[in-house]
Parts: C-alpha cells; sequence; structure tokens
C-alpha cells in the first residue's frame, strides 16, 4: 500500500472506527468532494507551445472554504494531491482551523523553467481552476517549489479575471500585496511551540536544555534563534554537507555568518567540532530537531 | 491497448500525423482540458446516505462551449469519459457544429435506484459541477441510462442555482420544459439520412432497395417508416426473440402493433418467415442497418 | 366570494377536479409560489416625499419565467394581482407560451402625478422589485394605466441596475428600444383571428357577414378595417356618445375621419341612422364585436 | 386594535408625533419597504406533496442591511411579521447597530414534522426568498421554533445558491459553521446588563440584593449564576410545576442539578419552601426577572 | 476647425438646429458619454516592458449597446476616436441598427511589432477596458490595422475574464469562432448597392454603364466583379502604381491575377493603356469609384 | 510646466532616476492606467436638462484597490485630477497603506445648485463611474466642495445599483451610515502628530513651546486645542479678516466662541493685539502652522 491516496483513506477508515464514527460521515471523508484534472497549454520562451498537467483536490468544505499548498514538482500525481487534501482537513480541524482541506500540483520541474515561463505556467494553472477557487471557496498557499512570487502572479491572475483586487484569493504572498508578516518564519515559530509545549509535559526545563539541530536553513537556522532565546543551549548544528558539534554551545548568528560566507556550517570554527549528520542525530541531547 | 483513453489518443495522434498537424495544436488535442472527478453524498430512500461518484470530462473550447452526454452506468470510468469528450469534439467538428466535446457520468446502477433516489442522484451531480458548466461554458445532455425526465431535474437543480429559468444549460429535455421536438426520433432521422447519403453515392436507387434491419425498438421501427417512406422494401426485421423475414415485404406499422401485443416481432403474420438475428445479418439486401 | 383571488382558487379547484389533476400539483396551482409587497418613497414636484404601494405576484415557473401586467390604479389590491397572475399562467398555457403568470401593481393615480412624478413611481417600483424580474425570471408589461413610455422608463431603470442594455426584461416598449412592432393593433388583430375561427366552425362565411361593432377606439376600428378585408359588411358602430347604422355597408375610414373630426362617430353621414349602444347590441347581425 | 402591524404603526405614529419627526420620515417608517409572501412545496416522508407558506418581512435598510428572526409556527401571519420587522429596526437603534428590521416566518407546526422534513421546510424556504436575502442585504436569525440547526441548513442552502461559503448570510448558527460564541447565554447576559443597570440608576446595590426568578431553563438558569456572581441573594426560582423559596439563598448549581434529575426545581431541598409562581412574583424582593 | 472632434459637434449643432431638435438633446448628443484611457504594460520580445495608451468612446446607449471599430494606429488621438463614435451613432441611425456608436484606438505601429506582441497589445487592451465592453454594453469591431485574427485574440481575452465563452463581445471575428460570413466582401457590397441605388434614382442603367474603380485591393477588386455581374463594364482600375484603361472593358478576374503575380494591375495586357490615378478620376464614366 | 500632469510627471521621472528605479517600473508609473471621462444628463429644477462634465483617473493598483476623492469645481480638469491620482499613490505608499491612487471632479459649481440639484448630480456622476469603482476596485473619497451627505448619496447609489448595502465604496460618509469617526478632526490630528515628530527630531521641546496658527476654521482651531493639550503656547491665530497676537498665550476655546458669536477672531479681547496675517506668519515661535 504505497499509493499515498490508500494510506490516507486507511488512515481516515481507522480513526473513523476507533471513534465510533457514524458509516454514513466516514463515506464522506473517504473520498475528496472535488479534484479537476486540468491541462493548460503555455507559450515556451523559444516559441513552441507545452501543454501541462495539474490537479486541484477539495476534500471537504462543511465548516468552512477548503485551503491547501500548490506544488510545483516532476513527479506529483492525482492520487498524491488526493490524499494531502484529505491530510488538511485534519491539519486545520485539529488546531481549530475554519477550513477545510485542499491541496493542488503542477507536473513541471521549475528548475528547467525561465523565470518568465514559471509566471505563465502560475497564470495559466490558475485560468484553469479560477472556476472552482476563491476567498469563499477554496484558498491555495505555497507548497513545495512555489514561493512568495508565484502566489502573487496567482493572485494577480485571479485578480484580473475577477476585475477586483482578491488578495484573499491566496496565501503565502509577499506582504506588500496583502501577505501576512511573519510568515517565512512561522515554521520555525510552530516547531518551537511544539517543542515548548511537549518539554512542559515531559518536564523538561527549556532554560540549559540541550540542542541538537539538523539542518540550517531558513526553518533550522530561525528555529536555533527562538530557542536560544528561551534559554537553550545549541550544542550541534548541520547542513547538506555535515555539521559541527560545540558542547559549550554555538552561537546561531555566528553560524549563520559563516554559512553565507563559506556555503556550510562545518567552516565554523576551532571549537565546533566536526560531525556527520548521523552522529548529530545520536548526540545525547535534551531536545533534537530532525 | 484496451484503455479508451489510450484508444482515442493513439486515432488523435495518427490522424494528426496524417493531416501534417503542428506539434503545438496536437499537444492540446491528445488531453481534455478539464476533467472534474465528483463525490456527493445522497439521502437514500432507508434514511442512510451514500456516495456517489462521477466525472466531467471537457475536452477543448476552441470554438464554442462543449457539448456531451452524462451517462449513468456502475461500470462509466475516468479514462471513459475522457475518450468519450475527445471523440465529442470531433463528432461536433466534422458537422460544422460550433462546439466542443464533454462528456459525463456517473458511477451508479439506476435499475437499483428508486426515482426519488435517482432525482437525487441527478440534483446533486449537478450541484457538485455547477461551477464549470452553463449555456455559456459546457452543455450536458442524455447519454446511457439517462432521459429527458432526468434532464429536466438537472436543469431545474441548475436553475435554481443560478436562480434564473436556465433551459440552455442542458439538451434532450422535455419540449414543454424547452426541449426540441423531433429529438426522440433524431436517431433514427441521422441513420436514414446517412442511408440516403451512401447509397446515392453507391449508385443503388432507394427506390425498391431492399432492407434488413436489426433490432425494432425506437431506432429500429422509426427507420423502418422513413426508409419505406423513400421507396424501400423492408424484408427482415428482428428484435432479442429473434426475427422474420417477408421478400415480399413487412409493413412497419403491421409489426409495431404486433410487438406490442405480443412482446416480439415473431409473432408477426404467416407469410413472414422466422429467422435468427444471425441470419439476418447475413441476408443478400440491399441495406443492413445492424 | 367577491374576492379575485378566491374566485381563481374556486376556478381552479374546480378545473382540476374535472381534469383528475393529482392533488400535489393542484395544491401547487392554488397559490402563486412569490408575492412581492413593496413600499417606496417618491419625491413629488412639490418636495414632499409619498410613499407608494405596489405589489408583484409570480403565480408559477415550472415551464419559463413569469409574464404579465403591472397596472397603476387607486383601487388594485394584493388579492387582484394574485388572482390576474393566476389566470395569466393558464392564458398562457392555453396558447402554448413557454411563460408563467404574473401580474404587479402599483396603488396610484396616474391621472392625478405629473410626468416627472410619474417617471420617479416607474423607476422607482422597479428599483423595488429589481431582484425578483428579469428575462430569465419575471418579465412585466404594460397593464391599466400603463403605456410604452412608463414600460421605457422601467426598462431603462433595471439596464441601470444590471449595467447592461436588458431590453428582455419587458414587454411593450417602444420599439425604438427594441418593442416588437405590431403591439398597438395585437388585440384587434386577436379578436378577429377569434372571430374567423369561431365563424369557420360555425359556418359562418366571413363574406358578406354582418357586423357590428361597440366601440371604436384603437382596437374597435381596427378590428373595423380587418373584418372589412375579410370581405365582412361593417353594419353598426358605436363609441360613448351613441351608435350609427347603415345595412348597407359603412366605411370605417370615414367613419375613422369623421370621428377624428367630431369626437363622435354618431355624426357618420346622412344615410347612417343613429341607434343607441343598446340597440346595435340587440340588432340581427352574423358578428357583434361587443 | 389587536392587529399587530396596526400596534406596531400606532406607536410608531405616537413616537414620530412626540419626537416632532418630519412627516416624510414618518411615513417611510410608517410601512415595511418590502414584504415577500411565498408558498413552496415540499415532499413529505410519505411522499405526498405539500405546500408551505411563508414571509420574510424588511422594515427598511437606511442605515445598512436589515436583520431579524426567522418563526415557524402554525399562527404566524404577515401582519405579524410585519409589524415584529418595525420593532426590530427601533430595537436594533436603540443600541446603534447598523442593520434595519426585518421578521420572518413560516406557518408550519415543527412538533409534526419529521426532522427530515423540517430539514426540507428550510432549506425550501430558503430557496423561495433567496434573492431578497444575504449578508449586505437581509440576515435571517433564530426565533421561536427554529434553532441553530435549522440556521445551519438555512445557511448550507444558501451557501449551495452562491457556490459559495456563506456563513455571514445568518446568525444563530452553531458555532463550527462560523456561528458566534456565548449565543446561547446571549439573553441571560443582556437581562442582567440590564438590571445591572437600572439598579445603579435605582441605587439598588447589587452586592446582597434579593432576587426571585420566574423560570429556570436556559436564560433564567444562567441568569442566576450572573446575578450570584454580581453578589445578588437568590430567594426564589420556579418553573412550570411551581416554585421554591429560600430566604437564606438558593445555589444555582444545586437547583440545576435537582432540575436535571428530578425534572422541576420544586424538589430542592428541605430549607426551601413551595411556593406558586403567583407568590413569586408577588414576593417582596429587590429584583423580581419575570 | 482641423480637430475632428470639434467638426464633429458642428455637424452635429448644426444637423440638430436644421431639426429643430430639442435643446436638451442636443446637449446629450454634442458629447461622448463616456471616454476611457487606458495605459497599460506590454512585456515586448526582448524582455523589456513598454507602456501603450489607448482609447475607448461611447457616444450614447440610448437605444442600444454602443458599437464600433478599435483601431491600432500611431497617430491615434482621443478627440480622433470621439469623434468617429459620434459618427457612429448616427451610422447607425440611419440604417436603423439598434446601436449607438462608439470607437477605440491604441497608439501603436502594428507593423513594427511582433505577432506575438501583437497578440499581447490585444489582450491587454481588453484587460484594459473589459469592465466597460461586453454584449450587452459596448461591441467593438475590426477597423485600421485591426483583422480577424486581432478580434480573436480579444474576444478569447475577454471570454477568459468572464470566465464563459462570448462571441458576442466583438463582431469581425473568423467564423470558426463565431464571426458571420461574407463580412469581407460587406465593404464592397455596401458600395455596390449604394451605387445601384444612386444609378436608379439618376436614371442610369447598369446594363452596360461605364466604370472606374480607383484602387484594387480587397474592396476594389470585389466592387469590380459585383458590377461586372449586374452588366456594367469596368473601364479603368488603378492602384498605387498607376491605372489602366481600356475602353472595351476590363476582365476583373484577368486584372487579379496580373496583379498577383507582378504586384500592379499596370501590367494587365497590351489592350490597356496606362494611365495616373489623376486620369482615371478624370476619365468620363458612367459610375466612377474613388 | 504649468500643467499639474506635467508637473507630477517630471516628479515621478526626476524621484524614480534618483532611487535608480527600473526604466519598465518608470515607465508604469509616469502614467494613470484608467482615465474616465463621462458626460451624464441632469434635470435641473427648472425641469431643462443640463450636462455635466466628470472624471475619474485611476493611477495604479499593483498593491490595492485605488483610492482618492471626487471634487466638485467649475474649473477641475483631466490633467488635474491625473496629476492628482499619481500624487495621491505616493502619499498612501509614503505612510504603507495598501492603496493606490485616484481622483475624481465633476465640473460644477456647487454653490449655483440647489441641494435636489447636487442629489441628482453626486448620483448621476456615480451611474456614470459604477463600472470601474468598488470596495475592490477604488475606493472615492470627499474632496473640495464634496461632504459627508454628497458621499451618502454616491454610496447609496452605488448601493442601489449593486443591490446589497456596499458602505465600503466610499469614505468619509456620515457615521450613521458606516463612516469612521474622527473624520472631522482627521486633518488636525495628521498636522499636530506632524508637528510632534519634527519637533521630536529637532529637539525642541513641545512643553512651553510658542505656537502661530494661520486658520482658524475646523482644521485650525482644533489643532490649537490639540497643541494646548501637549503643553505649548499659542499666541497668535488669524483668520481671513486678520490675526491677533497675545504672547501670554490665548485659550482656543475662547476664541472660538468669540468667532461662532462675531465671525472673526479678531474680536477677541483686550490682552489680544490685532495682527496682519503677513505678521503673524514672520513672528519669532517655535512652531508655525501656516
Amino acid at each position: 500500500m504505497h499509493n499515498p491516496f490508500e494510506i490516507a483513506q486507511y488512515q481516515v477508515a481507522h480513526a473513523a472506527k476507533m471513534l465510533g464514527l457514524d458509516q454514513n460521515v466516514t463515506e464522506i471523508l473517504l473520498h475528496p468532494m472535488r479534484v479537476l484534472c486540468v491541462s493548460f497549454p503555455v507559450t515556451m520562451d523559444d516559441g513552441t507551445t507545452r501543454i501541462f498537467h495539474g490537479f486541484r483536490s477539495q476534500h471537504n468544505d462543511a465548516i468552512g472554504p477548503t485551503k491547501g499548498g500548490i506544488r510545483f514538482h516532476p513527479n506529483v500525481t492525482m492520487d498524491e494531491v488526493k490524499a494531502l487534501s484529505m491530510w488538511m482537513t485534519f491539519k486545520c480541524g485539529v488546531v481549530g482551523l475554519p477550513y477545510g482541506g485542499a491541496k493542488g500540483g503542477v507536473i513541471c520541474n521549475p528548475k528547467e523553467l525561465s523565470k518568465a515561463e514559471l509566471e505563465r505556467v502560475s497564470r495559466g494553472f490558475i485560468q484553469a481552476i479560477a472556476s472552482i477557487i476563491g476567498p469563499e471557496k477554496d484558498i491555495p498557499a505555497p507548497d513545495v517549489y512555489t514561493n512568495a512570487e508565484v502566489m502573487g502572479w496567482m493572485m494577480d491572475e485571479f485578480s484580473r479575471i475577477r476585475q477586483a483586487f482578491t488578495p484573499g484569493v491566496i496565501t503565502g504572498k509577499h506582504p506588500i500585496i496583502g501577505g501576512s508578516l511573519g510568515r517565512d518564519k512561522a515554521t520555525a515559530r510552530g516547531c518551537v511551540y511544539t517543542i515548548r509545549e511537549a518539554a512542559a509535559k515531559l518536564e523538561i526545563p527549556m532554560q540549559g536544555a540541550t540542542v541538537a539541530i539538523q539542518g540550517f536553513g531558513n526553518a533550522g537556522s530561525f528555529t536555533a534563534f527562538l530557542l536560544k532565546e528561551l534559554g537553550c543551549r545549541i550544542v550541534a548544528i548541520s547542513d547538506s554537507q555535515g555539521g559541527v558539534y560545540n558542547p559549550d554551545g554555538i552561537d546561531p548568528q555566528e553560524a549563520l555568518t559563516v554559512k553565507a560566507k563559506t556555503g556550510s556550517v562545518i567552516y565554523l570554527n576551532d571549537k565546533a567540532q566536526r560531525i556527520s549528520n548521523q552522529d548529530l542525530r545520536e548526540l545525547a541531547v535534551n531536545i533534537l530537531v530532525p
């Protein structure tokens, strides 16, 4: 059972059974209410036309509009977005957001597209799905290989079709056109809130807790800053080239500067001992951020 | 290659190659521009809820709104409606209609549904696809196991959503609510037009031509009347119970009356000799309507 | 039982019983589906504000948008427009028009309003009922004390609200803004068609048939012309001042000219003998147009 | 003058006179601007069709959308909803809400309808009035015999017609679909605010004030809790079976528990003396909540 | 007074005076009711952005939607389109079409734009003016330097914004997407109708009438064919390189073939004598088509 | 270079150069994206029709709907509103508001119009520009010679066209219909905030700072109150009749009372010495409010 949609269905069926959920309700939850598959032409920079294929799955809108990311990836499949849209309903549900789940994807490799082509793919996809999205229907967001700029093109295209400035159709836009402040640090912040709550439950004091963080990109580095603010000691960090370990603590700002200059945290300083990612994950620390 | 969508794609690719069609255009024609898969709950007569799954495929709207039937069948698949929507584009094209192709289907067995359940399935499907159909977008029609009554429910549901009487959203309605006259005999008439044109090309005079018709339901019997009007001699007809043969000619009206009374044309009269459907297809006639 | 709505209900119930109509259907037909009562302020020429009250009753839209006149009269009541909307459904039905019945009215005396006030009342009423009318919902028309000019104001007001030229919202407009040609003579023409069909049924030859026409306004005079064209002999006509009788026939054109000059047909000529309206109705003629 | 609409008109006219209101404005306030009467068919559980009649009166939208409940009651009349919509304008006005008044009703006895029938009546009424309501036009709410579940069906039906999740069309929904928290206790809280303000004006200290509460359902019991919080002493409470009196004070929690177990507060405890509702209303207390 | 708008105003004022038109009406006719000036960015093939400026003037919509061409020309001005929109109202009026006049223009030189740039300019202009055009508001058409292909892009862009196939928004499209047949020959045909009517009035028999045609492009050559069909003798034709004269008559088909091969009609044949355009205009012929 | 639009373009070009702005972006900023010029008829109190001309310029909507006032003035020109709309974009930008700039104007002299005529001009202008404004497109506001009452008529007219209460279409309405509280004092407050920030930068203590205010209308008088609250000493004020100077300080409340009674602040009291406006501007004060 490797198909993600079958996995998602199995999980829902299992959870429904444990909850003793009404069979009628379970049946509704086992399938996205709406999956739209589109094929749309895009003019490439060399003048040829290429057909792109995309999907938008909306799982359930019983308590509000649906909501979920759009990914651009060569391997995205219909079953993948169906599964992700189901999980999104429950992700919204557990934190009490008044939204149902959705997810979308376009089969493409953004790394092989020029910026102008990427813009045309983004606009073309929104044209193709415009009749089923909107602030009061389904609200896309960034996801794998899509960012604030892509969201901006999509919002602009939708506004053009509605002939009205409609920032509410999409989240993850740049703040200048109505995006929320703090979105770039939201993942790190959510991670730290979870750590704090888990630590409280496990009675691990944050003050002085040792921390190892695997990955030191946007999410990882900001997590380091936030944990340090809460009194933790960052003893190990890593990136794709390997990691460094200093039981006396690593300064996130210094690490960030080194990484910006050299391309990796492994060049940190003499006090930091090089370790592998594998080693990092096996360190005896209070908090491991994998 | 039994999958109907692959067959349709093969045919389009083959035709495009023979026509020397621009590769960009061929690419566009190889995929429906939009396929919507929906799952919607219906309250059954016993109070339980059942989820029904349906599809609507719209192949291409370059020269006008798309158009095509909605079938209700337990075995309908997404690939089937995709293939049918592609063929529909070309069916419209060869007769010069300003429409693109579409097709829809709901997985269900109408024979196992009460009339009230059938109405709720019909209305539920239209609610689910309402945002992508309309007189200026995509116009459904009857198809396998759907009839004028089903079209009426669908039109009514769509009108309710638009808050406006919208007969143009669907064809095949009863004339009293805006359906076209003559639709019930359109299949037979189209068949006879084709025979007449083929006969002219093959230089077979209609006057006195001998005819064998397999099947004597709505289409078959009306074909018999029309061919007789054109001077043909109907020498054999059949139904699921078998056929009859009379080289001196069979009167369609008499056959219809006998079938209405007895349930089959095989009880026609003494002059008509019983034959099998197999025999009928092998008769030496000028025109065989299989 | 003088209330017109109760009369209409009685008639429908009676007819339904005679037709053996399904009780469910009868129930639906016994009540207009929608009656809107509005009160709207109008600025009078002297600067004061007066509240006007109006009604719009839509009886049934099962086979198409509803349709029916708007009358301006001091004594119009809600029950009157409800009854008229019911009758309108059946008037449309007997001639096979794909419309349901509607009727509207505003309580006012147009004779006591200036033209500017009349325009403001007309526009105010349309603003008040705009959300329930439209070419695809309900289509008003002229009626008692409303004419082509009033319809023009109403159409213009509706177009202003829709921000789109919408001649189809109302009938009876002046042809220059999309009204139908021939509307002014439609009543006379309909009358003559009925006479012709009745005469055929009763085997009265039109050629040479004697005719008496009570009333010689727009409808009456044009009826005279049309019947003369069909070979009838007009032997008597009348207006509010009395009538004239000439067994050798009256020339409609001459009568019209005399009436235009003198104000009444009674001054026709020496050959025409004066009679009362009462006498006219008792003449031994083949065709009496009362 | 028993007709509620005439009473309401009399009150408005009287108040307008005392305020020296401009006659033009008074005229506008004396009539609802729009009253829609609808008759709609509902399929009953036994397969028959029944016609239901409903009303929606919108009094005045000068300062904002109109707002007001929908009641389901066998005796609701057009004049009743007209009167209630007028009063609603002034109820909103005195507390400074930017809404005008409206009210609706359906003639039916919810106790004689199954839940499925009740849902179909609720949905049918919204379909019938959909063109004149909406978050920016007129916003219904629960009223006599209608509750959060009915509001949910109505909101869902309206959202289906708009093809957009529209929680703002109706208030009083369950919080899970966008209803406001605290609505169930809003009546009690409003009552207590009024008492507090009145007491301040009359210089009755809340601390130690004696209270008698007639009725101990949702509103009454929560009023008791809130007044106790403010320092009052609840000395008497009652329900349909009678009341109890204890000059030393009654504990609302204990009373609620007893009522839940036994069905009435009269079984409270030995210290509480039984009294009639009549007696309760005549007790010498500082605060009487009738 | 070289400004075209001032000329148009002078003409209207003059005509109104001669007609004794009500001053209020004249005032309305002296100004377009709406002129929209837009500036919109277009990405050029070299990646730079260029701002284009365009206009759309709608003169008067009293009797129907407005209607008129869109020209692409480097020298188009606001006053020019204002004047042209006024003349268009009267052009529609004299032939009784239920349309008001409009006209649009974009400042650009289509000869210096690639086809892809031309498409983007066309789409950009429609996006900019979309909110004021539509089948029920204002209907553009081809004009100077815009053709069926440009109209197709514009129609497609508008349909994309409305999310509905809307061929009625624009005329002059290719027939395959809803354009009218015969449009390419409409100018010539209109010209010939006018000649025929004028000849009848002047009592010049068409049979044998001599004709000189200046200009032998699409309009001129088809005019020649049509006049020859009516019995005229074409004695002289010309193009930008000069003309030819043959008193015995010129065969339009031969002239067209020669022009296609050689680029000019001047190489016609030995019997045709070369003349200048000036000479042609001064020939003693019955019919001169300048 | 007296034309305001040319001035604005010069300023933008200059600023863009100093900022090293991308040429493509500069080009876009140099022209309003949309300017609508309208001519609309208004019925005057004497029954004649007068044509009014108005403009609405929308400069740029890249970061949100456009926003800006509507002025009624006999000398307003298209170039003036274009310039003002450009400046408005930058005014919004410098304070970080998510709006682009717009501006509108109607050529008229409100002082020569009756109130009823002014209302009809206001409503007529909104009807004419309704298709390009709205809460999500472009939001007008009061400006020269337009006030809360005019905004109310405009909002009402727009709501009538949308058939929905739409307070968000316009700002500057009276609070009773959705206007913001404090708008009447917003100019003074903004002025005082600026003074406070400038003083802080220049290290001038507000406590005891001497102030001269030229102009003592709504903005000037309220500025005086606010500055006094902050500890400043108002030593001179003026109006169109001249000024008064009192080095010991002037009480704003007393000045307001005197002005209300006598029509000018010059009659303040004996301690206040009369000065000219010229003198006032040359006083040695810490803060000059010109």
